[in-house]
């Protein structure tokens, strides 16, 4: 059975859209954090949409499990294949062509290998942007981003990458297409299908291509740095900043003084951006299209007068140059590895109804270290979309492997608990994968599992779409 | 069977729950177009979501079909039964309350059975504003709202009613109740089953209560008028209005000389906003948030000089009070009725990208009045969406009857598929029903079509929620 699959799968995608060679095929079978390895029968690279439709057919046919890969930066293992080797790990990085850009409707229709970083340059060569950036810019992929529905620091004003899908063609189990690439503003025509594959990683079909909204490029921005005494701080700032810029408001992210050591003690050339010592850090950014661009700064500074007047931070700056915004961003964006660095933590992406995410971390911070003594909990991230990274750190001296097999599991339980306890996610931006199964199962809604299952059961009925990933197979117990 | 069944029924439901008395359930047996009419072998009204819990579990137990029913307002005889009589009439009327409203968070959480025009009230006094509108506001319900991805004339800015349910609540076809009601700004754990709850029609299941955002009430508006000499004249001003105005433009309707004279002629105190005649008149909104509202006249009048200087509009004004903002939006909001007083006429409610709508309507008025010599093809509607109400009008003096029985299907097959060719949409707005079933049949993607009877099939697979809407049993021709 194999060998006739390969030789038809060879058939189909030539020697450049196949191989089992293991220098081509190893360097992709582990995550990008390390943390998964798999093994595979090999490595397609469709060329196109048919190539795509033929190899799931042939898949279908011969009963092998795919498993679709982008640039293979997911954080929760969802692009990694098991360790069986029955599964053909599917590549869309060759598919990384525009087909159309449209400067006037403000749409780029592209392939799902387009890599983040392309699809920025592409918009702004035409005066435009594509509003969702993430750590991982220069290998994420369109079809990845999709496949998880990718949030990152722009959330707040332009929503996740569901917000960015006008339309997308997929290839289904069976190897049939859908293609909604042309995108109708209004079209109540039955289910959104759409919006059913956005999320839902590689489980129901495997991206080929979208048609994304592109925004005017801004003319400008204000970057600015707060310090404040406690989190619940940070919200009412937040507030404040939402009342008082509104639309303006392009990102608020918050970090703890702990966050701001590491990034210092991990960047040689990194600066404090404020002379004094706070608890909490908010790093904001005002944004403003062109010609609106001049009244951002003096907002920023009535907004900073009057939250010092209001009690709302300790001491404030506003970046001075283009240079400065940045460098705040560089201090924000290297607190993983900053983190990292320190030494082991068990990390969690987490979300709460915006309005109480603060009480939350000020709760489970409390509870975590009095549960785990000689441990410390930071919450970091998103503020304004209800959504930090919660990570609790080993104690120091910590042999890593040795903690994270007897204390790990048990602070992801925990954590994960007070989540639910809290009518929370235990997955907001980073997915399910293969890291949050067993968790999901544990901890998700009953009836939207079997509901979830069901789908899946219809639109792959044997199963070989990305098996193992989001949703534990029918009648596995957890 | 029947017997058994209601006796349990008129048990879960009470006597103010469940009736068979002809007086209280004949008025909603036929749609409120008079359209469709069909038999029901009671009206439940529960009173909560568990009573609708309990009639769905029953009703699945008995294998007997559910209509759900919310304002019955719908405009393609989606909450009308068949005239087996074998189905029960499901109001969600009665559950009608206000949850919860955050004026912080700016959401609020209502049942279905909330008329929307109460919602707009309900957010009115907490100087919020609910940001959809339509017609029927007087009866539209919150379920039936979400159930059909409801549109109106504040899309352009604010979306369909797919961008403002945060959250909701929803009995599945076996009694099991799905709750997302907590919004939580990200939230990926999975498929995301609101999403695809939205827009199915009552097929998948009954939408029981909502979480919907609402936004900072307006500060102020600004409504003009303008003529124009054709179409693809009024699609550039359009690009005009969003070039200048971004943001502000909170609405963009056209509508062309036959369509305002029906209007004057069926409103005796209506006058017409411009002296001279002209081909087409296009309504613009501008709407700015509290404290931002003297920008808007300015920009209005310079917006409207321009148009002048580069030949975009023959004559414009400017509405010089509430009141006359008020008469500029009667005039629009008077079409359909106009329209119908004049005789019968075909009504297509179409989409096309935005950026070919006008290009389309000059196509298809010609090709259709080419085509049925004697007919007079109108456009009105939401040029800023895409979506117009593409109406084809019988010759003077023909007999309603046996011009729609001998003309109209024709006509509706033409059109229909002069938008097929288009890459356009049968149902922009109005949604599927039983009124566009075997059309979608005959012109849908057979993919997606597949796709979603197997979704239904997965969530439904005794088919007993609102059988017959949306979609064609499978295995049935067209």
């Amino acid at each position: 059975m194999t060998v006739s699959f390969i030789a038809s799968l060879s058939e189909i995608l030539g020697p450049r859209g196949f191989t089992r060679d293991a220098d081509m095929v190893d360097p992709w079978l582990t995550d990008w954090r390390g943390r998964y390895t798999g093994r595979a029968l090999g490595l397609a690279s469709p060329a196109d949409t048919g190539e795509v439709a033929q190899t799931l057919a042939l898949c279908a046919e011969h009963g092998v499990p795919v498993v679709p890969q982008g640039g293979n930066s997911g954080m929760s293992g969802g692009a990694t294949p098991d360790r069986s080797g029955t599964a053909l790990l599917l590549s869309l990085r060759r598919m990384n062509a525009v087909r159309s850009l449209d400067p006037q409707a403000r749409e780029i229709t592209c392939e799902a290998g387009m890599i983040l970083q392309n699809l920025h340059a592409a918009a702004e060569k035409e005066g435009l942007r594509f509003p969702l950036t993430l750590g991982g810019k220069g290998s994420a992929t369109v079809g990845g981003l999709i496949a998880t529905n990718a949030g990152g620091t722009q959330v707040l004003r332009h929503g996740t990458m569901r917000a960015q899908v006008l339309g997308l063609e997929a290839v289904l189990a069976d190897g049939s297409v859908i293609d909604t690439l042309t995108p109708l503003k209004k079209d109540n025509r039955g289910f959104d299908l759409k919006q059913l594959l956005i999320g839902s990683e590689g489980t129901l079909g495997v991206v080929t291509a979208a048609t994304l909204r592109l925004l005017p490029a801004i003319g400008g921005r204000v970057v600015m740095w707060a310090g404040m005494d406690r989190i619940t701080t940070a919200r009412r700032l937040l507030l404040h900043c939402q009342q008082r810029a509104g639309e303006l408001l392009e990102g608020f992210e918050i970090l703890p003084a702990h966050s701001l050591r590491a990034v210092l003690d991990h960047l040689p050339d990194a600066r404090a951006p404020l002379a004094g010592d706070h608890a909490w850090h908010a790093l904001i950014e005002l944004a403003a299209g062109r010609g609106e661009e001049d009244a951002l700064l003096p907002l920023a500074e009535s907004l900073l007068a009057e939250a010092f007047e209001q009690g709302l931070v300790e001491d404030a700056t506003i970046a001075a140059s283009e240079t400065q915004s940045e460098a705040f961003w560089l201090l924000r964006e290297s607190i993983s590895p900053a983190e990292r660095a320190i030494g082991p933590a068990m990390q969690h992406d987490i979300s709460v109804p915006v309005a109480r995410m603060a009480d939350f971390v000020e709760h489970a911070v409390g509870k975590v270290e009095a549960r785990f003594p000689g441990h410390e909990a930071i919450a970091f991230g998103h503020l304004g979309d209800g959504n930090v990274h919660f990570h609790v750190l080993a104690p120091p001296g910590a042999d890593r492997a040795r903690w994270e097999a007897e204390t790990g599991e048990a602070i992801a339980s925990f954590v994960h608990n007070l989540v639910a306890e809290w009518q929370g996610s235990i997955s907001a931006e980073h997915g399910i994968g293969q890291a949050k199964v067993a968790e999901l199962e544990r901890l998700g809604d009953p009836v939207a599992l079997a509901v979830q299952r069901s789908i899946k059961h219809a639109l792959d009925p044997h199963g070989i779409l990305n098996p193992g990933k989001l949703l534990a197979p029918r009648g596995a117990t957890p």
